[in-house]
């Protein structure tokens, strides 16, 4: 199998690790973030800019290319690597969240999920064997098992059950998995906010011995001090050997904070989201790029960045496109918020690499605040 | 003054001919296509993306910049070229033609006109001599003088005193211009679809003796043979040592019968608007992307054209990206569509060189069509 995890160096501070992913279409060093390209492109982004910005991999959504513009679309395009025109890593998540979220009135039983199409209302059938199928249709080089997700808040034993299940479905998408040569599959870990259900989560994933485990059912609308107790009590009992990933996670301090806690893989729209909306990341913390205060502000978005959008544009000229609806306003301000994020995680890198994750988090704190 | 321009040659087929026009922030070789950037940023597009498809000069809106952020803004900021990061050649027009089709209630009289702004209905007054004020506040290379322009269709007294009142404000320009060491203030020509008129109009412009000549106050709805009619009549008597600007005119057809024609500058959003609706100019007519025939089609926007988009895209994949809504579509087809206008004009500058435009415009016809 063309998937390979190797642990480089554990920061004597935290315990936080630095990591090799060799995957087929090239190596990942880890922590990393991967930026969201949910239809096939990282919005507002070109692949380009993201090998500029050094995206090392991105993530792509089962659910959505199902549904638009198709898998077998995509699989007849080539790939979804040839389809989008990106040679580097791309994972895909395996639609399970948006069933549970963005679908409507939506059938669980244990065969799978019947649910509608949150675009026109058609019905539309998931099993693990269908979502392994589209997986291995779209090509990525990681790919996830089809679990349950629990919304937030929930009840302890509907949570159990959607745990229950979400490990038989893992075994199935084991087994329905058709190109385990060249596609990683991954476990997800579930069990909501209940610390003993994620520990038998754990268990039961590990015991089927995927290539990587996944943390989902996290950041959907708790505090995060619960998800960070969470993953205290879990992250320990999680394999050492194979790459941990913390799904749907991004705001630049639960990516601190994950690593802290032996987290390797991260992905969000929050940066590429945000940054439509003119609110850019700092190294002093958020900026809403649309205020008047910025009018005639002619220092960069961030001053401590080297991106080429601070090193080339204004906060005066950036506001002025967003206030006159011009695309490149969120060009300009993706880029740096997604520029942030990578840099962020090499400058975790590098302080895990010198043993001084600790004080890294702690300085950066200082300046950057909580999001 | 730092504007000079050169004839280099002329077709010995069609009496076009190649110029370069030499500005402050570099040389433009004519005929040229000027793309069009009105809120100081050509929609979609990057500073580096329009450098890299060869775009050598481009137009920005003096009533769009005067109303949002306001020419005070960007000459604080240090003019136009430093406030949205482009070195190279800007014409800005007069606003003329914004405040006679964009703006409301306005009222014209001999001092200048009264207009509400599109925006926000505030209350605005552009004279001649405040339209030079804003434009050499934003400090572009060339700029226009504030015309009156007539709509079409239009009674032939109501014109001449358009065209009229366009003479003497031209006179009042060239009097408040105050950088003619370093922007160069080119007249503009009206006189609607009436040949004496145009003639007329042409004489008392030329009069003035700007370092440029424009024609106004076409393809503004006429039908396309009345303008070229007006340009067979009219071009042989504007002054040949000076280029010729056909203002607002940028479909692929009326760029080579406007070349034909003697004419060294263009200018439209015609390229980047339908772009954004998903319309791409290919070398064997339009094509709209989004169409279902394009669903499964692996080709290139246009075979024929070797712009990046092209080279690394598909059909299928650009017309997905329409479908889902997604920047990445608008962004691709805005930069083949000037792609292939740029590319357009440096074919038909060869064809110059080798004096076969006569040829290659009925190649051309034979294979796009009209727009
Ligand atoms: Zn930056
Ligand atoms: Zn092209």
């Amino acid at each position: 199998m063309a998937f390979e995890y190797e642990v480089l160096k554990t920061c004597a501070q935290t315990g936080a690790r630095i990591g090799r992913l060799h995957l087929p279409h090239g190596v990942v060093e880890t922590p990393v973030f991967m930026p969201v390209g949910t239809a096939a492109t990282v919005k507002a982004m070109s692949v380009d800019e993201l090998k500029e910005m050094h995206a090392q991999i991105i993530l792509s959504n089962t659910y959505h290319l199902y549904l638009r513009p198709g898998h077998e679309l995509v699989k007849k395009a080539g790939g979804l690597h040839q389809f989008m025109n990106w040679d580097r890593p791309i994972l895909t998540d395996s639609g399970g969240f948006q069933v549970f979220s963005l679908a409507s009135l939506r059938k669980v039983e244990e065969g799978g999920v019947m649910f509608r199409s949150h675009l026109d209302g058609s019905k539309h059938f998931f099993s693990p064997e269908k979502v392994m199928e589209i997986e291995n249709a779209l090509g990525a080089d990681i790919m996830m098992c089809f679990d349950e997700c629990s919304p937030y808040p929930c009840e302890y034993e509907r949570v159990r059950a959607a745990m229950d299940r979400t490990a038989r479905w893992a075994a199935r998408c084991k087994q329905a998995h058709q190109r385990p040569e060249d596609q990683a599959l991954f476990g997800i870990i579930q069990g909501g906010l209940f610390k003993d259900l994620r520990r038998i989560s754990c268990e039961q994933i590990s015991e089927l011995d995927f290539p990587g485990t996944a943390i989902g059912g996290l950041s959907v609308g708790e505090p995060k001090e619960l998800m960070y107790e969470v993953l205290d009590d879990l992250m320990p009992h999680t394999p050492k050997d194979k790459p941990r990933y913390l799904m749907g996670v991004g705001s630049p301090d639960c990516l601190v904070e994950g690593v802290l806690r032996g987290v390797d893989m991260f992905d969000c729209v929050l940066p590429t989201r945000i940054a439509r909306n003119g609110t850019v990341l700092t190294w002093s913390g958020r900026l809403v790029i649309r205020n008047a205060t910025y009018a005639e502000d002619f220092m960069p978005l961030d001053p401590d960045c080297d991106c080429p959008v601070c090193r080339n544009y204004s906060r005066a000229y950036i506001r002025h496109l967003f206030k006159a609806g011009e695309i490149l306003g969120a060009r300009l301000a993706s880029y740096h918020n997604l520029y942030h994020l990578i840099d962020l995680m090499e400058r975790i890198r590098q302080a895990i690499w010198e043993d001084r994750l600790a004080d890294f988090a702690k300085e950066y704190f200082a300046k950057a605040g909580r999001f």
